[in-house]
């Protein structure tokens, strides 16, 4: 038995928390929150306590083998995954693509200082589709693996339009470009901002010009410019009734050729359709966890990825179970 | 630099060589084959020698890290694997998904004896396709992947016609039934033998009885009968026309529910699109012989399927590199 607790309870937390429920390998200790105190009597958890008081009591839940960190992945975990990482085995789902060098090397630095051991960037991307990449471009030598994702909701751009003026509430889906896609199952790259259009769904103030709003979404720098963006204005209730969910998923294509022909004709393609990504963003951190838990046990330290891992570590089963059913 | 040699010089042995010599990492020192004497000289090699000639030096080619065993699956990877592990770091790539428990034990019991490193079962299916099934399990809590094959030729099936009396030579190919892939995405599973059609390009003996040839093959136990079976009877001339390569493919589809909604809403899959079925073989036991170099130089003994290895260890880059390009 893996005992757990989760640390921050947002749609990832919460997720998570069910996901540890139904896992027969694992006991979820408690979970950390700082509405802790409106929180005692959720059936998600046994027990719950603030931030606070864990750390005051790194013990509060009893012996914890390891702690799922589902915080905000760009202002919360450069923070709590290294200074978890004192205490605790960590995992985390961090998914700031640029910044990962740097989370890496604080958790790394933490993680031996300490002698525990950190999974990070645990989920679908990073996560499986890195997995993907790596996999597509040893398998395919020379291959450059391209990566679409959507049809879904961006909650990083649906948040860049929220911080806008005149912007009451929005949502983002991002959508792939069949040209784009059907160029890279050929095996012809593309630029990045060719491959994606972007529809908004934007719930604007009462005094808002939506004119010039239009115009400052469209060259939103990092975000929008350069993209074929689509912009809608709707209601309040129209975006709670249509847009409330959080679908995603993507796909990741590797396209290599026969040395012998040279021809691009050899295909990998990875396909994710995800009705509540939340949900499998929190799959993955448990099976994580579970490696992690196993990888600490073996008495590893330090930082991992998910393209360190033995995939065998992932799943329940035992080894002869798992290349009975699965190899 | 890692150095390599290749047991068996077939359609896949001859792709690995290929690899092999593409790869800036490996060094190719030779070729083992029964017909070593006619093909001194190839460009894909730099040496070749007997089987014979191995056994008594197995040193003929220098220091060899890992022994890429090409053999035939089903008849010569069973003895050949645990025997050249007494000797070598080996991999391979058998495939016969019935006898994997033997072959395992096999080959473990001789690598531990002798202290080597052994990789088998590295390819598509199994390999990429058991890891992705595996994968799918763990991350989709309860899902129970579903295989399809094709379309594409199976070897398996295409000998099975040749050895019927009546037949002069066949190609057979699976082609998966769309109802059947329709329901495994929607989250029901199917019966094995309702999931694909099998089509058959025979050309008969002279003398043939093609209306009994045409019986015997749907009723033949294993292979065919239960299953949808289109047969067309065509000269020597067209199948060598129109069915001389080996393409493959397939696809593996994990379907789960969100635990919080009971629904079959979430979906990984991955697909596979091959011109060439022994050159992506053969990139995929490459990669693996990479591992299996590194695990071996690590100090890991025994033998190993790809659901044990880090991914990782399967790329030419560093970790930074690595975590750059594919995280």
């Amino acid at each position: 038995m893996i005992h757990a607790a989760v640390y921050g309870y947002g749609n990832l937390g919460r997720a998570a928390c069910r996901h540890l429920q139904a896992a027969e390998d694992f006991q979820l200790l408690g979970v950390v929150s700082h509405r802790a105190a409106g929180l005692q009597g959720q059936p998600d958890a046994p027990r719950f306590c603030t931030p606070q008081q864990l750390w005051q009591d790194p013990a509060i839940f009893g012996h914890i083998d390891v702690l799922l960190n589902c915080g905000g992945s760009a202002r919360d975990l450069p923070k709590t995954t290294p200074a978890l990482a004192a205490h605790f085995c960590v995992v985390d789902s961090f998914d700031t693509h640029a910044a990962i060098p740097a989370h890496f090397a604080a958790v790394e630095t933490a993680a031996r200082a300490a002698g525990t051991l950190c999974v990070i960037c645990a989920g679908w991307d990073p996560g499986l589709f890195s997995l993907t990449r790596l996999l597509g471009n040893a398998f395919l030598p020379g291959a450059q693996p391209s990566t679409f994702w959507g049809p879904g909701v961006s909650q990083g751009h649906s948040d860049a339009l929220r911080r806008l003026p005149g912007v009451a509430d929005a949502r983002q889906y991002t959508v792939p470009q069949p040209e784009a896609l059907q160029a890279a199952r050929a095996g012809r790259s593309q630029p990045a901002a060719g491959c994606h259009r972007r529809v908004c769904y934007i719930v604007p103030t009462p005094d808002a010009d939506r004119k010039a709003l239009a115009e400052t979404v469209r060259s939103l720098p990092n975000y929008f410019a350069g993209y074929e963006t689509d912009i809608h204005f709707v209601s309040a209730e129209e975006l709670a009734a249509e847009h409330s969910r959080l679908p995603h998923g993507g796909c990741v294509v590797a396209t290599g050729g026969a040395p012998a022909s040279g021809e691009a004709s050899q295909r990998l393609e990875l396909q994710l359709s995800l009705a509540s990504n939340p949900d499998f963003t929190a799959g993955v951190l448990v099976a994580a966890a579970r490696a992690a838990a196993r990888l600490a046990q073996s008495g590893a330290r330090g930082c991992r990825t998910m393209l360190d891992i033995p995939p065998a570590l992932y799943s329940p089963l035992d080894a002869g179970s798992q290349r009975a059913r699965f190899l």
